[in-house]
């Protein structure tokens, strides 16, 4: 029931995703079940109408509760238990599902799955990781938003989770790890980024150093190709925002400048708006929990649930732990 | 001396202004006189030729010493006395000039202005602001590069010396200004953003709340658009430095996905580059030190000594002085 489009977006998505993934898989759709059922069987109809034939892959579970995306998360947590958001999180913690995603309130989701699916040892915070469109190749930003004012040992643990991701999901062996800041030299920042450059040239990951604003677009700096972007989620949460809107307004100047058709120049730079990933996993839960843009569409939710699918598929989740106790045992060697 | 293209950019820049420029303005060149002499001659020739006839309007001041890009700024001052940053800057203390550019080392062109030409009252620091090129009307961005870990009270101090340039050199009355943040509502962003949020709502500007990464490339929010844009100088030089790195690199996709002409679109996006607008002039200081980019061209170089001469003409300095008191007035009311 999350997001600018909820709940068609949403399930139109689901019916989508039933069609082109392995039928191995099960999808629960979560929420108020009589529009849900509703909008299932109004949605099922021209090129997702063979999804009907699928329907025993869709499970339709009852939670009447909605959360705004106005509400306060901790709040709304406490004063609507039965949310989508908290039952289908709860579906996790008791074993019968393997994902939860929405493109609901970004806040409550990230509270919810840090209070029931909690975090991996050696974290103090999740991340959302979200792919960053470049020249070359998309890159790993984290954290994008949830955690304002971190410290030098959380952006350590973005890099690391950041690291896991990139490996996993990218498929992108030994990824390089940029550190945004201001310069590339080392004592270039502010005084947590610098911290953390220190720390991470000891932290055994590929650390390309300090990466700037321009080497994002180009997707990598002086040192090689750029896999994951550690910032904090303030400086992560503007640049996402920023990039993304540059692409239309670029489209309607070059509309005026040169006559250019806006459409065709608007799917040109289709590929640098990021909402089209799909879903930004939080990284850093026991379990799988990802984050879609509150402006989703079908093909946007789609995309997600492939996310979360090689996120369970490659035991992702699993894989963080065991590097987070690697890393830790490691400094207590 | 100092810049990527140094020093033909400036002398070209300087010869181009003469032209240009109102006649009762007089041009101070400060570097090595010989390596002047001989490039300003080689110079005057083409388009720039009847720029020899102007030569009582061109002064050639000695200062042996350069400060190179990679001197620390301090140690730079200290033992390079002699440079044309410090040479140039104390003629302005001396009364011999009215103006200071430069497109060198940017740290020790803040040194050298904030130890030289001092600090207004009620500063702690001096902002660069740089113009941010928009879908409407360019924005001042400040700080954008010159402070990191900047305090509340400093981005306050940030948001009076924005307003003033908004107004002098822009000719916006009653500049918007908006806090950079990652949300609009006041309780959203980093801890020194929300407190100055709270700030700024007392302090007596057309203060538009929190702006998100989102609202920049359209100049606006929904408030109104936007003249001013507050935030560290750490975020603020990420997001200039991606800023100017989106135009070439969505040039060369468009190039490749619609056939486009790279060079048009290059050229139609030009507005994007801020280097193009010149100087970005060095707030709060008692006087006028403009910074350029280090690659800037001898336009950028000419435009820089345009927003020089307003600076001067419309009294700018005096101006934030007078703001400063004002608001410091105000306060012990």
């Amino acid at each position: 029931m999350g997001g600018d489009f909820a709940p068609d977006a949403a399930i139109a998505g689901a019916l989508q995703a039933i069609l082109e993934l392995a039928p191995e898989h099960t999808l629960q759709l979560v929420g108020p079940t009589n529009v849900i059922r509703e909008r299932v069987s109004a949605l099922s109809t021209g090129e997702l109408a063979p999804a009907a034939a699928l329907a025993d892959k869709l499970e339709i579970i009852e939670a009447p509760d909605i959360i705004e995306m106005s509400d306060k998360p901790t709040a709304a947590l406490r004063s609507k238990p039965n949310s989508s958001m908290v039952v289908g999180l709860r579906l996790q913690t008791e074993g019968r599902s393997d994902a939860f995603i929405s493109a609901g309130n970004t806040g409550a989701q990230m509270a919810a799955s840090t209070v029931l699916l909690k975090l991996h040892a050696g974290l103090t915070r999740p991340a959302i990781a979200t792919l960053f469109p470049t020249a070359r190749q998309p890159m790993v930003v984290l954290d994008s938003g949830a955690n304002v004012d971190c410290s030098a040992q959380e952006l350590v643990q973005f890099a690391r989770l950041g690291s896991v991701y990139a490996e996993q999901i990218l498929g992108r062996p030994n990824p390089g790890v940029g550190l945004l800041s201001i310069g590339e030299e080392a004592e270039k920042g502010n005084a947590v980024v610098k911290e953390a450059n220190q720390l991470l040239r000891a932290a055994g990951l590929n650390f390309l150093g300090n990466v700037e604003g321009r080497d994002l677009p180009n997707g990598a700096c002086d040192r090689g190709p750029i896999d994951v972007v550690v910032c904090d989620g303030f400086v992560g949460n503007i640049i996402l925002k920023l990039y993304e809107a540059i692409g239309p307004m670029i489209s309607g100047m070059l509309g005026k400048a040169l006559g250019t058709d806006e459409e065709a120049l608007r799917n040109a730079l289709r590929s640098l708006d990021y909402s089209e990933y799909g879903g930004a996993p939080l990284l850093g839960v026991r379990g799988v929990s990802i984050i879609s843009h509150g402006k989703s569409s079908s093909r946007a939710i789609k995309n997600a649930l492939r996310v979360a699918v090689r996120a369970v598929e490659t035991g992702m989740s699993d894989h963080v732990g065991r590097r987070l106790s690697e890393a830790a045992g490691q400094v207590q060697q």
